[in-house]
């Protein structure tokens, strides 16, 4: 019976609304997922914030932010290379 | 003598260039100073991340990243209130 499961249950946060992320945050929680990591970048990682805050704060008040780290990433970009932020947000069940 | 200081080293991250945030941080390090928070909210909050990561990838290779907490504040908007979400990363000197 194949687990629905995507790698190290990660959610990747982009340009669509933040309310889809959250939507798919809960979903997962509620399979029995016990931490899920946000990653965005760039312009998404205050999207990225955003999801963590509104699950925690409307709809999940019993998890907790586990770790935040940021870093760099290095992207094609047209004529070189360019820098880029990136977030990791875990959230998972506070003790 | 009055020593410059700001409110606990804070440094508020808002809709100027990158690069401006960036040299405040090393102006401040070059103080003297051993720890510095950088503060921002809504969609401000990835550009902190960038002065974080630019800061220490390009200009102070010492400094590591202390910690970062994320958060909600209401804003009062036209008809209401809004939440905002925020962010604030403690940069310092690494062991």
């Amino acid at each position: 019976m194949a687990e629905q499961k995507t790698a190290e249950n990660v959610v990747f946060i982009g340009v669509k609304p933040v309310m889809n992320y959250v939507l798919a945050v809960i979903t997962q929680f509620n399979q029995g997922i016990n931490e899920i990591t946000l990653k965005a970048r760039g312009k998404a990682i205050s999207r990225a914030v955003d999801v963590a805050e509104i699950v925690r704060n409307r709809f999940l008040p019993n998890m907790v932010v586990k770790n935040i780290s940021i870093g760099t990433e290095t992207m094609q970009a047209e004529g070189g290379t360019t820098n880029v932020s990136t977030i990791e947000i875990v959230l998972g069940k506070g003790q």
